[in-house]
């Protein structure tokens, strides 16, 4: 028995009937209008290369740290999920450990996308789908299987299917950005493939590679200058190669919002000390800061629209990073502060022409108290929209409650899926599409939009503000 | 093609109809309550020369920050909003700026207290409201303007009209409130226009003229005694002044609810470091947190309610500040600690007899887990209502879900508009009406309150917790 | 007239019918399962010698800080309501008190909870509930007395009338547990009371008694052993001697969620420092956070669950301190950082085999960012449910909301009643289960979970969840 989720035409929509009606003819009108996914993380050589995708579980399972961390929470090693490039398990016995794992998904954000896509995407009946496990996780592994082996599944086929229009991806600066030109050159296929330039290890101290990197943008891009005035000249260099090469934004994943505007001397004079290798934590949060001034300035000159991702501790659990790597699930929030924190960038740059800064954030508390009334004001701020764990149906709802009232429609991001999970992204827009749907539908049924607003709202916040705010 | 806002009879109210139907019965027992404003900003010289209101752009666009900041976010210079005295653009283009602007605010506070006004107070057709815009804003200019023009729209007969009985001022401590005696003088006005003592810059010492403010009250109101003892003679000369012309409460907007007990000799050491110009920026946060203690101190003396409202950083952008002065969109809200920071203060004085306390929050977190905690406890303490970015509908639900629970329906202050916008005042306070209905209603229907209990609490809230509060 | 709400049996449900009517459903799996109550303060010996409950004021009013702290706002003293064992009045003039403040209680959790338990503990009709005030104080005192006279209504009839199964009592390190004892030894009562292990006093610097108690349980149980190891195997010993009397948890009331692991050697000084009565304020929360370490460290051998309960300031107001003593209603919580704070001990701890760690929090902000991506990666962590001022029906609502999508609904406590209050243990079950019950009404309603497994999900939150956590 079953009361399939996925193919309920009022899923995530409001329980009381007439809010629900109004909803329904919201999204009638933003349903079927092509995706714009200005910030993900889906490799650009898998639209390149059009290579099938591999097995179900390194398709869905391993690489997608929403899902296996909750299994990992429930005990069991994230080895056994072909996690970080272990193989102590076959893919189908890691497959079955997700199949086992099914019900930890009920309620989840997570679980709603894969429940989507294997309804929607691999087309499996929902009963199977509502009752995955043990007994029938062998029967699903192949039937995804099967499907991977059709020409219809291959990267650039889905994404004709999923009606997506743009994909973002997100790069190393030094990133030859070959697989996007192929794309970009390829007259047979319609989507567009944008590079994101993202130089967090090239700006964050504490990474293992810093030094590293900065030889090797300082050689590859400094035009003969050396110190950290060919490693600017870098950083300038790359992010003008990848405007040329179509990209529209610059990403940043910093610890905190802190910005600061340090004199030339005293920056290179950091700059020089942790290339010493003598940088303080202090130090490290004053340059990432400093450096944060100089990515608005950067963008104010090239065009880039700046989005800033803070707030995270990043690998909280010390012996699973060492044992399996980066983003395996223990990325863990905590509070920040963006009024003080983005000041010294806004006073110079808040009212810059032609700027758009996209600030985004895991804790819930700023949305109200801090981005709406940033963006309420200053011309260059959009409030980014929910973002990794609050990119969840009552998350987002609570997102569009804090802000509308401060900031209104119009200094809002747009939705952006910000996923690995290729298949995962048409539910993952729908979501977004029917909870503002939600959203609107009760304003109105309140009487504080007008219908006629409303059916024009949820066209710009979908199309309309994506495009706008990320300069597509 | 319209469907009114403004018109409906259910605006605001919850979309379930069993719930929408409690909801206004309660309404019906307050709706044509009179208002009681205890906290705001309107001027009471306007009051006292019942002058005819200036035009429109004058009147609703130029002076209301909320207003002109989501304007300026959308890249209009606020010197083509004539904003603080700019005057490059006559007040006819102003005013089409405005116009063109009109579908930013959908979903505003802002939004919602405008088309209430034009409707209910101004009466236009909400048709023309609904699509406010380039192509009819010369006609609507027209319209206000002509409504401005007659006799039934000055202040005194809108005061009347907008059924209002206490509108409280806010004051610079050295104000003759000439203006509060005339109208008390006068037997053909029934409206009670209270001032409020507001010492800011005479408290903070980062205030540009705070050395100025303190030679003054010192020079005027001291008794002729010298220094920090002449200093705080001053204000409590000032205070009773206040209280003999109807003050009923000082109000403080101080950057953090910090306070201190220092010494008198610490505090006298502190007050001469200021005056000597050396005071520090953490000598500047200990001199307010103490003079909030002092204060605190006075208002058990002299029985002036104390209200406090900190935790906004004023003119984030200094270029505007700069150019445009204060007040004019930039006050960016931030976190605060109300628990640790108040405790000097409620120590001494949270028991005292008729000592009356009003805290308010720019940061929503502090309403669940301190304020509501400390109005629970502390007799002196109330809960201030949702202010600023917060008494708009969604914020104003949310603050009654986070302290009802906890403190009930006794603790809390009243609604106060703190607006400067005269028209708006009606309006606000239907809203907050309408919300408090709501509410209820869903207490009503989920059997939490009884129904009678629930027409009393709806009196309660809205006239006999501001009268009670605010000693009116 | 009245409009009863504890016998309504819609109460707390949501409104819109529909989703009240799959709401109905869900509680009626659960509406009649056992109560299970892993964390609580009713003392041993209530039902160990099974005596008859002293007078209403004793039972219901002078002890229940949530009853008496609202009265006190409302500005009773008190010593009028026999608080910290004062009486200068006799008890049925403190009712009279209690009695005249009942509309303070509206909207209200212990106003829920009162009333509930008068209707259907106490059997008083609704009508007498509604209405009681000053003019009924005395009636319902004598009914309430009557029935305490009742053999029914002693603690043992209670406590199987209530379907009470297991019950969690809270403990001295050095209690001897005879009262455990001797309810377990007993055949006649099938009911299971817990001792839990709470050190706080052993383990706070600034607890006034704390170098006393390391004497005591150094001596009692150190095996000989002087200084900081006698200390530390003295805490050891105690936890066994409490998993040998059925304890299942170690409770622990810190001040912040810090931890840190200090070695031996520095451990030891801060000790011996404390011990010369040295210590500072860092110095405490230094040792504090470090004996958080080291308490992870012993429940990973014995196996207890280790259950967290930080963030809130005590006895806020001094001078009620010192005339009532702790627990007199002005413990006002703050602002908390988890994610941070409790990394040291997750980098050892936080993937141990068997390990249960409940963190709780009365700062709501960190459950959707902090606590449920924690709980939804670490196998040892557990959300704490909603606690203190946070058991409310919208409060517990919002904590659902918060926490689901990240880490859906394996990965939560289950209800604690946490509670002095013996009489209100059913109704704060009930409304939890209500609750609970209501946010899966709605996501089934929304096409979020099926309804097949709702029926299941609810079962466990009730049920599993808490014998599964509190290894029960």
């Amino acid at each position: 028995m079953t009361d399939s989720i996925a193919a309920n035409p009022d899923r995530l929509l409001p329980a009381d009937p007439g809010t629900r009606q109004i909803a329904r003819e919201l999204l009638a009108d933003v349903e079927h209008l092509p995706i714009l996914s200005p910030h993900g993380h889906v490799p650009a050589d898998v639209i390149a290369d059009d290579t099938p995708f591999p097995d179900p579980t390194a398709l869905i399972v391993s690489p997608d740290h929403y899902v296996t961390r909750l299994i990992h929470a429930s005990g069991i090693e994230l080895s056994d999920l072909r996690v970080g490039g272990t193989a102590d398990v076959d893919s189908r016995t890691a497959w079955r450990r997700f199949a086992e794992a099914w019900p930890l998904f009920d309620g989840t954000a997570s679980g709603y996308w894969l429940r989507s896509s294997f309804e929607h995407v691999f087309g499996l009946p929902s009963d199977l789908v509502d009752n995955l496990g043990a007994d029938n996780a062998d029967t699903v592994y192949e039937a995804i299987s099967a499907k991977l082996a059709e020409p219809g599944f291959r990267p650039r086929q889905l994404f004709t299917d999923f009606g997506i229009e743009v994909l973002a991806t997100t790069d190393d600066p030094l990133d030859s950005l070959e697989a996007h030109a192929r794309i970009a050159a390829d007259e047979s296929f319609a989507g567009r493939v944008l590079p994101t330039f993202r130089p967090d290890p090239y700006i964050n101290l504490a990474h293992a590679e810093w030094s590293q990197r900065v030889d090797r943008i300082t050689a590859e891009a400094g035009d003969g200058v050396a110190g950290y005035a060919g490693y600017l000249r870098g950083l300038e260099n790359r992010r003008r190669y990848f405007v040329q090469h179509g990209a529209v934004s610059a990403d940043h994943g910093v610890r905190t919002p802190l910005t600061l505007k340090l004199g030339r001397a005293e920056a290179e004079a950091l700059f020089e000390k942790a290339r010493r290798g003598e940088a303080t934590a202090a130090d490290r949060d004053a340059f990432e800061a400093h450096m944060m001034y100089e990515m608005a300035r950067m963008s104010v000159e090239d065009g880039l629209v700046m989005t800033i991702h803070p707030g995270s501790f990043r690998n909280h659990h010390r012996p699973t990073f060492e044992k399996y790597g980066a983003d395996t699930g223990h990325d863990i929030p905590f509070a920040i502060d963006y009024t003080a924190g983005i000041r010294a960038l806004l006073e110079d740059f808040g009212t810059a022409k032609d700027f758009h800064l996209v600030l985004f954030t895991l804790d819930e508390t700023v949305f109200s108290r801090e981005l709406a009334p940033l963006a309420g004001f200053y011309p260059s701020v959009y409030v980014g929209a929910p973002w990794w764990f609050l990119d969840a149906p009552d998350a987002m709802m609570r997102f569009r409650s804090a802000v509308t009232e401060t900031t209104g429609f119009t200094r809002t991001s747009g939705f952006i899926d910000d996923t690995r999970a290729f298949c995962s992204i048409p539910a993952r827009h729908d979501a977004s599409r029917r909870v503002d749907a939600s959203f609107l539908a009760r304003l109105v049924a309140e009487h504080r939009v007008t219908e006629n607003r409303a059916h024009e709202i949820i066209v710009d916040l979908v199309d309309g503000s994506p495009r706008r705010v990320f300069k597509l």
